[in-house]
């Protein structure tokens, strides 16, 4: 397949030019073996699925043109980072990922070459990481793409809230921080699947949650009501080039963030850490304190934003 | 709370007059009993659900503007039609809706005002129905409103996927057809829940799905391979005002059809479904006969297109 842009020049290699019908057994061709066939999967009102062991997770993310992508973003990153975005979020919560749907709002003239790069790249991190893409929806956009998934997964351990934070503990991120969309590491990087499984597996982590919004923000969802997280610049794992400001606000980095009990030995995680994961980073940042004792030397966080949609 | 348009005139009622948090803080606000607090709803990387009873149904659906609902349409039904039309797919399994997650991508410019009523509508359908709306997503989107939404289900007993249909066997349909836009029966419809529910426990009924996108184009999906549709004019179900081909193509009825094994006594089926639903009509409109073998009288479905996105 030749590399498409997304809106096609002419009307022949577009959406438009062939029906509904057509569009949903490509977009089951494209799946290939990530689409399973009915009722599990496409081609009827619902997809059936066996029941969960132990809980099920779900949530949804998007990607939007213009947003999340550009007109020149390669549609098989696109398609990828769509399915990447989910899976952080299962990983944040210590889960395995199970089924997705994928809802479309597309203009009549994008390019079916330009679909079908997304869907493979949906399909290859489906494969990936064990996800049946089971249903979905088409529907008509006038001059924009949107792009709806829901996964669901199951977690047969414990599970790891973004509550149960408490004050004392230490504050821990995985990888390195900012300037994800100058890196591309907003289309290419890997969600922390096993790692999410594994932290959860550790009872002196008690809360965790993904890093998409920036640090400075997603930090404020992670401290325990009445605390506020006391982290240093010089220990935030920065990607090359960023600034402190860039690691704190740039969002997207699809990181995990962990409290862990002020009771537990640190070098005991550490070194179990470097064991299981020995390519990356688990960097101890801060902890968490009274709110009004940060202590001087600490990032004042209340300064800085994060990624707020629609500002 | 008064009438809304959808955008709003002055940037102080605005989607965007407000940030992201305060944005989500509202939206469970609006939804509230129907959103759950966390880990089981809004507020976490993912909603935490028990597993299902028996299997797990999946399906998604979205509306967008200019497509499902007009700029004037009252947002509370364009909110209540988004999860009708996806517990219409959970109804056409048999199955119960159990949790939604809402993604919305949408212009700045949205009026507050008019995204309460569509949170209200949701909020109204998912208690109606005992839907736990457990999460969601927001993004930008220049000039326009897209909303998706991803609904779970669970099904104890018989589940009635879309084939399972013979040759021979009857065709049916719940309620009327056709006109469902200009009577606002798009807006208004009830999903056939309890319908569906007590026809999946009838052995007689082989296949289910729901009209949709026109009876004539959903047939083709409910007939056995090697088989057609054989059904007529008079004793098709119309909408007050609709001519038959409006009845055959218009689209969103979210009615059943039904196929019933031949053999079944059609006098039981009708009788016992009277005292289950004596103001919701079951039609027979005519049986699925081996392809060629369309008797004269029967309607030439080939000549009619159901309603196809992108044409």
């Amino acid at each position: 397949m030749k590399a498409a842009g997304l809106m096609s020049g002419t009307s022949k290699g577009s959406v438009s030019s062939i029906g509904e019908d057509r569009l949903i057994r490509s977009i089951r061709g494209w799946l290939g073996s990530a689409s399973p066939a009915p009722p599990a999967g496409i081609g009827d009102d619902c997809a059936v699925l066996r029941p969960a062991r132990g809980r099920e997770l779900l949530t949804v993310d998007a990607v939007v043109r213009g947003v999340h992508f550009a007109d020149g973003s390669p549609a098989r990153e696109v398609g990828a980072k769509l399915m990447r975005r989910n899976l952080s979020d299962i990983a944040a919560m210590g889960g395995r990922p199970r089924a997705a749907v994928v809802a479309l709002a597309l203009d009549g003239r994008v390019a079916l070459g330009w679909l079908e790069g997304f869907y493979r790249g949906i399909a290859r991190e489906a494969r990936r990481h064990g996800v049946a893409v089971v249903g979905g929806d088409v529907a008509g956009l006038k001059g924009s793409f949107v792009a709806t998934l829901a996964l669901t997964g199951e977690a047969t351990g414990r599970i790891l809230a973004r509550s149960g934070a408490r004050a004392g503990d230490w504050i821990y991120v995985t990888g390195s921080l900012g300037r994800s969309l100058p890196t591309g590491h907003h289309l290419h990087f890997a969600p922390r699947l096993a790692e999410g499984e594994w932290l959860a597996g550790r009872g002196e982590v008690r809360a965790m949650l993904d890093v998409s919004d920036g640090l400075a923000k997603d930090l404020r969802a992670l401290a325990p009501s009445g605390a506020s997280a006391a982290i240093y610049a010089a220990m935030l794992p920065r990607r090359a080039g960023a600034t402190v400001r860039e690691a704190l606000c740039d969002g997207e980095d699809y990181e995990l963030a962990i409290s862990v009990a002020s009771r537990a030995g640190r070098a005991a995680l550490e070194g179990a850490w470097r064991r299981a994961f020995p390519r990356t980073r688990l960097s101890c940042i801060g902890r968490f304190v009274p709110a009004g004792a940060v202590p001087p030397g600490a990032i004042e966080l209340g300064q800085f934003r994060g990624y707020e949609h629609h500002r």
